[in-house]
């Protein structure tokens, strides 16, 4: 992978794909990935606004945020709005710099916008490297989606690499491998009964992850930590044979 | 004058003045001039794209670049296409950079931006001071009016830092914790059979410390997972007490 996929999570027009597409193409943007889309794919009005950008043709589709950014290993969250989370934020020069270092060394890399006026879950957010901000004016914020991907992909066409300092570790896991540990962690910790009161489980599973997605586990590491997990688990093994009869 | 004028020159579309409207406000740019907008003035697609945008209302009409220029001592021609004149040649970066300090040594500056497909007319180029280029693909630098004003104004708001609304994250838990963490983590994974063969524990303890140690743990953090290694390792509610039945 050469540059950053530029994710759309539940876009609702299709002027707006059409125009990331366009602006994607003219700033050397290639990977175009979209989370179910309000009005299907493809869309009319995508087309149109794309002008015969490349970029709209080979764009994919996908169900959830988790399966496009399977083979990602690190992602970074757009968003305007504070979250509370314990997570880097990073201006949009800033993280476009460290994920040209990234890209560098290897690592797949994606970038989250969320849909017009809502923007992303917090769950989305929760589940990414770091946030990405754009400097609005906080009295007049309302960026549009297209403007949004037009200023991230400018700056992948502008500015120089960060070398190094990503080449000396193993590389982070794809995306869907941090899913399958945290997945994992979870049920364990569900069955295990940790979550409670139940109405606070989404919140503690974002905090959980927000954590853990700091570390950025290599394979290796994803691998041991379910291994940890499942022993813990197993360990306690009566209690869920009993619970299961 | 705090910020650079946009000047847009007969532009076609009321939709793209109305989103370089808009786009202006987000990035804290308040100054829009319009030369000879092909549809007259005021444009109701202009007003439906602004979203509220203040810009809009304050925007004036000009009849030619000459009348909407004449306050203005630096006045930058934006374009794609080389014009063989013996003109300097920034990038966006670069011009803003510089129109920065025109502008904190009291010099009025303006950006100039042609029509949707034609572009500036040479000879609007060759007045000003120096022309405004963007790092499109050559293959596909069609850029639309809007997108062009989007990322001359992120230009300018870029450089401030990440915005105050963004809370610093906690700082990461004293050593201490995370120490007792790690103590308590590997006490129950020695419990539950983890580390085998005996003679591989050290290795294994150092590569679980060296993965977890890169999350930077906050103290709430570092407790919540106290709290999930203990149910995972002794269950908790109905868990415990099918166990202890």
């Amino acid at each position: 992978m050469r540059a950053p996929a530029i994710i759309l999570v539940n876009p609702q027009m299709g002027e707006n794909i059409g125009a990331a597409a366009r602006v994607m193409g003219n700033f050397g943007l290639a990977d175009l990935r979209l989370v179910a889309p309000r009005d299907g794919w493809p869309n009319p009005q995508a087309e149109a606004m794309a002008v015969g950008s490349p970029v709209l043709e080979s764009a994919r589709v996908f169900e959830t945020v988790a399966e496009a950014t399977a083979d990602l290993s690190r992602v970074y969250a757009t968003t305007a709005r504070p979250r509370g989370m314990e997570k880097r934020v990073l201006t949009g020069r800033a993280a476009i710099a460290e994920a040209r270092g990234a890209l560098a060394a290897g690592e797949g890399t994606g970038i989250l916008f969320g849909a017009e006026r809502q923007g992303l879950e917090n769950d989305a957010v929760a589940g990414a490297d770091a946030i990405l901000t754009l400097p609005v004016d906080p009295a007049f914020k309302s960026l549009n989606l297209a403007q949004a991907v037009a200023v991230v992909a400018y700056e992948w066409a502008s500015g120089d690499p960060v070398p190094d300092a990503f080449t000396e570790m193993a590389p982070p896991a794809p995306r869907i491998e941090i899913d399958r540990l945290f997945e994992h962690f979870e049920s364990e910790l569900d069955r295990a009964g940790f979550f409670h009161p139940p109405d606070k489980t989404p919140l503690m599973i974002n905090n959980l992850r927000s954590a853990l997605i700091r570390a950025r586990f290599t394979e290796q590491e994803a691998r041991t930590f379910r291994g940890a997990i499942k022993a813990l688990a197993i360990g306690r093994g009566k209690a869920r044979i009993v619970r299961e009869d």
